[in-house]
């Protein structure tokens, strides 16, 4: 059922896999809840956080997961890594799979650094966050709370608010919901929309460049994060031009389903992005994607170690696609894909 | 006899119950001298360690706690973590909660934020220091060390020295000490004491801004390290002259009892608030504060987990106090009070 | 056939015991190729990783072979301890030794920093690099390799390329191979030589300035690191000017033994001290020491504690060692041993 060696991205998972993979997360969910939160299905394994971008929320998430399925964790983060003593990635990966770690999770201001990695690593390799590529995890935590309070993914309109040409969370979900038959809406401020947008159209994917036309009887709503590092560049709106034109409140949500839902995949910004009356609304998931996100990370280790069988001869589709991405490429949507 | 969620300050605490938590980080101390140094009493328990100041001693004893406890332990430092990208410190908790944590230890620089914590999260929290309010475990640590050099609390004479105003280890130690029947006088100069200092009088504690006069008959004397980084506020005296008008050295100390033991929270400055010959001496009980630390952690984090009933409703006087404890509150002793 | 309580130098061992440890890291190194990467020798043992100089490296090393080992770990890192606080190395010592940690772990830009420790604490101290001094675990992991390769270490021709004056590296591996019989020779600028290098002498060292002619024969060949971080000291060479003369590159190599091996410590600067066509060729095993880097740690913590005998009164050699290190010497080659 799931035989991968790394999880680089939703790109390269078929229909059947992504919803393997939630219905095991799924069950993985109420561990958690447990007094005693954990399972010794991963002793004895180790597992490599190795974050070149700060993400406390990410990391965290990742090292609990490994934790209640009993594996060691081993965090390094850039700042202190040899990475600063003029080491590449690859000869850091290099040396970390020479002291066999079962999986390296990575996240990395460069697209494809993970495919690289995995290329070189009998250890299997999970992106969390590569560039503006892809943040697999995230789609399926994503998935999985659509999946828990609307019973299906098929079908559902999903709507994704924001910058959508720099965000690894806006093409992950574009790949999983198209794959598992929703229909999905972008929108947000014209220089943050991939124009044209190349494979997604194919997909059947719609742009509206009027928040209030792409809310339009939306089944969920996907707000993404304004990253305020980028507000300075020349093709960026100010914060409160885009809190505005963008920022979803609730006058602008009565527009969608009346049961809508509304996702966001942290950390907020308040009354940028989204209004606090939403945030904190009764309509807003943020906290069960935070849950759901821990089911869904133990799930993936527990697939690519304990649950799956390994294929030895790695992932030969990303083996192609590595070759493709240049470890420099800025990633832009159609980029990547070429 | 200890069914509280949460440890947010000797202020709410019984006689009764400080005795009894004093009783079993008694019991817990000698696991550490063991050549197996961990019970399997926390197992399959996440132990969160969020540290909004720097300190690694206090995060270390914490730490080191936890697994002797056989409890996960996740550390999340305010540099690497989410507020440094606009979220705020309840976002911060919520989102933590949603990982299902069975305890969060939390230092900050906010008075009352420990508080604000323990109203949103199911999980249980301690307070390692919050802004110039309290210091719980160190007060605790403290008494542990004052009870097993004298065998008791009640009737002692003991004399804090230093920086009051601005200390929440004094504070602590003043409700501790006086709820345990101890007689507390403090000293400093005119400036670092709060004047007039409400409750505290109250509580019969006495002010000398001599401390000669302070040192008299002391049976405990409890050092307070002066922090740096406040010395070139117009209040402060200089290092030199602190060291020279409040010092603790040898001729100082015999003002005190002959068999008069010293305490300070460490790291020491030497040379500043203590002499080197007194840190050294034959009264100094500075390490063995330190190993109680761990004793008293270990003490509480069973409590709060393994030992106590869990208050399903959570600390309801606590709660009411939270309301009136501001997250900005520049927090002195008595503003933090009313 | 292991008694001690440390592990500071190579300088303080015997060829017997060096042997010992080999064998025992020999025997370790296929838990790592496990499914099950652990043993429950340490259970419920204390390791604390105090890092004052960054290494992800050597500090990922000791954390992953102490966590197969089964025993807890705590990483302290320079910018984040006391020391910051203006805390003395020493009070640190004592204040963590309070804490009953069974090994510390130290690296320290100070030569002779572990001894001191290893003097005031009963853990177990093992020096991860300590200024220009020693760094033994490294030199164990390169005796490791060679074994691993060649057989043995008595009669081989082994030259050391590089910043020798100011290199850990080389100094701890000229203790071990010389012990062990290998024929040593050292080879660099003059400027990074020491001159005349005293007791190497005796030890039957020789010193070549040429590259070309220290390499002729040699049957394994270490470069040293170059450290970037010196090069506009006065001494020391341009980097361009640097890889000229000394980088170790294909023709070079050749005037080695036919089978000749390449070591280098780690990280490696492509085109620098080493060409690429030699780091990725097939004569170098930089990775192979890598893999004995965690089999050799394993069988250090394994030997000072589980496996070893205590001897309860420390290191007779080491502690008068340490009182004639001192703390803030700057530690030639010749300074140290004096």
């Amino acid at each position: 059922m799931f035989t991968r060696k790394d999880l680089l991205g939703i790109r390269y998972l078929s229909a059947e896999e992504i919803t393997h993979l939630l219905d095991v997360a799924e069950s993985f969910r109420d561990i958690s809840q447990r007094e005693i939160k954990k399972v010794p299905a991963l002793r004895g394994r180790t597992v490599i956080n190795l974050f070149f971008e700060p993400s406390t929320r990410t990391r965290t998430s990742f090292e609990i997961a490994a934790k209640r399925l009993s594996a060691d964790t081993i965090n390094i983060s850039a700042a202190a890594s040899s990475v600063v003593k003029g080491e590449t990635l690859l000869d850091t990966a290099r040396n970390l799979e020479a002291m066999s770690p079962d999986l390296l999770v990575i996240r990395h201001p460069s697209a494809g650094a993970p495919h690289m990695l995995a290329r070189v690593c009998r250890a299997g390799v999970i992106n969390a966050g590569d560039g503006a590529n892809e943040h697999p995890t995230q789609a399926l935590l994503d998935a999985l709370t659509i999946r828990q309070h609307k019973g299906r993914i098929a079908g559902l309109k999903v709507t994704i608010v924001g910058d959508i040409l720099h965000s690894r969370v806006a093409r992950s979900n574009v790949y999983l919901l198209t794959k598992l038959g929703a229909e999905v809406c972008l929108t947000g401020p014209g220089t943050l929309i991939p124009q044209p947008f190349g494979d997604l159209v194919e997909r059947g994917v719609r742009l509206e460049e009027k928040i209030e036309r792409a809310l339009e009887g939306a089944d969920v709503v996907m707000v993404l994060r304004i990253q305020r590092e980028r507000q300075n560049a020349a093709f960026f709106p100010s914060l409160r031009e885009y809190a505005v034109h963008y920022g979803l409140n609730l006058k602008r949500l009565e527009r969608a389903a009346p049961d809508a839902i509304v996702l966001h995949p942290g950390p907020i910004n308040r009354g940028i992005e989204i209004a606090s009356e939403v945030a904190d609304g009764s309509r807003s998931l943020i906290l069960d994607q935070v849950a759901n996100g821990l089911a869904v990370r133990m799930a993936v280790l527990y697939l690519l170690l304990g649950g799956g069988v390994l294929r030895p001869d790695g992932e030969g589709e990303a083996n192609r696609e590595a070759a493709l991405i240049s470890e420099e490429s800025g990633s832009g949507l159609g980029k990547v894909d070429r």
